[in-house]
């Protein structure tokens, strides 16, 4: 039996929707949601990233204010930006587009965004709360395969979910995410340390890949009938290709896809699902600054 | 063979000398180490615990300051009282016993103290610089857990751990810090809704018990040769004992022990580390309190 496509292009579109309708209400109430998005220097896979999110804002109905800075900003000068953007009533979420330029200080500036604006979920403050079981945000790119799970009618309570990679910003987060009391699943972490890999893998009811190793998790590691999902996108040369180049996932789709009873394309799996993710929190942080009680 | 046994009643005493000398080299370095301990209410083992708590840092040379205030004090003169102690430089460490009487807000005061003072470390801040793997303090239980089992030789790097219980106090902060890059577990964390949980648990070289039931873990459910970690301590009715009762732990000592190659007793296992692991975070905040650049 062919595996259901678990397609993010498609869900990002229809959550688009919701949030287009929540946005005009917030508008329309007299907090017209706002996500101010700054880049320092001219990395041109950094300036797509940031057209992609401002593009993506625009299109649900919510203000951007884009912050292009040189790569030859100061700390001092990043920083009196934030706090600005911080102190301005008007704007609901920050996003600093990382890496920054060497020499400046990431940690500094995650630490300086507001809490009550960090859209990313990146300050330690919003992790503890995540880590404790009392979100505030939810972190994109984890947010976005909780969602494509459940909006699929994929049910995780219960289930064994092994994620491989434990970076902050999908595999230890979707961790604690995915073990919380009410979602309920076991959880299981592996990394590039961990032994006999596919002893654990082939237990796995949900399998994801975040690892950034392009097609490495192959059929024989995956369980017959899991759920797949793929979190990585790598280039990979290929010559028949205009470009010179095609996107792959974590996951070798070929052999693993026939085993699996749902699975994430990529590209357009988790990925898409990742902005659409960023804008929900805007519109959340924004529903906060109008109703203050909820901070 | 019989199991090694981690005395955790032996090693904070020797860790409690280790402390020593450095609360003796910060007094002569003109920062002499200070625990405040806030108490409310008559709740005997809340007064049992801080009674604990503040003999074992006078034993190693660590001032306290108790606070015992009466149950019927409001927030406003609970959270009084928590600023002046943040605000007051003598004071490195400040713990508030939980739980609160009714009626007042524990979340409110957990995230009122200053997060360098922070020796629980319960503030969301100071959990989230735990999560993303750049911990200030960490947690004292799962803190103890590490150190018996590094002092005692017993290697997680590689190791599959199997948690049972999924609490902000243990089992969660845990699977963090095993997970961590350098220390490099692989990490299960299981809990009331995980299914087949045998299945994972006699795949556990260690195996860590933080449920709460009292002996609930068997022989059956445990590998020949591995490690386990008892951090449960209950009371159970026995009417030989003259207090008409005695300590157990979450595992069945009698039918795990002959399957293990280590195991923790209960009482004087992972408890004793409990508080010297308190005692090490107040050093260390006296210590960052010495060197501002170190906060």
């Amino acid at each position: 039996m062919e595996p259901r496509i678990l397609s993010g292009k498609v869900l990002s579109g229809e959550i688009e929707q919701e949030l287009r309708r929540d946005a005009a209400a917030l508008t329309a109430g007299g907090t017209p949601p706002c996500l101010a998005v700054i880049l320092l220097g001219d990395n041109p896979a950094s300036h797509t990233y940031v057209r992609n999110k401002i593009k993506a804002a625009e299109r649900v109905g919510i203000a951007s204010r884009d912050r292009f800075m040189p790569a030859t900003t100061s700390q001092a000068e990043l920083e009196a930006e934030i706090s600005a953007l911080n102190a301005d009533p008007a704007v609901h979420g920050i996003l600093c587009q990382m890496p920054l330029p060497e020499g400046l200080n990431a940690e500094r500036v995650t630490r300086l965004i507001d809490p009550a604006k960090d859209v990313d979920c990146f300050h330690p403050f919003n992790v503890g709360l995540l880590a404790m079981g009392i979100p505030r945000f939810y972190p994109c790119t984890p947010a976005g395969v909780l969602e494509l799970m459940s909006r699929n009618g994929i049910e995780v309570s219960g289930q064994h979910v092994v994620i491989l990679g434990r970076s902050n910003i999908t595999g230890r987060p979707l961790s604690l995410l995915l073990s919380h009391k009410g979602t309920d699943a076991t959880v299981t972490v592996c990394h590039s340390r961990t032994r006999e890999l596919a002893t654990l893998t082939r237990q796995a009811d949900i399998l994801v890949a975040a690892t950034g190793i392009p097609q490495w998790v192959t059929g024989e590691m995956v369980k017959e009938g899991a759920v797949v999902i793929d979190v990585g996108i790598n280039r990979i040369d290929d010559a028949s290709r205009k470009q010179g180049y095609r996107l792959v996932g974590d996951v070798d789709y070929a052999t693993v896809a026939p085993k699996t009873t749902a699975i994430t394309p990529v590209p357009g799996g988790v990925g898409p699902m990742t902005i659409t993710m960023l804008l929900r929190n805007t519109i959340q942080a924004a529903r906060m600054a109008g109703d203050s009680s909820a901070i």
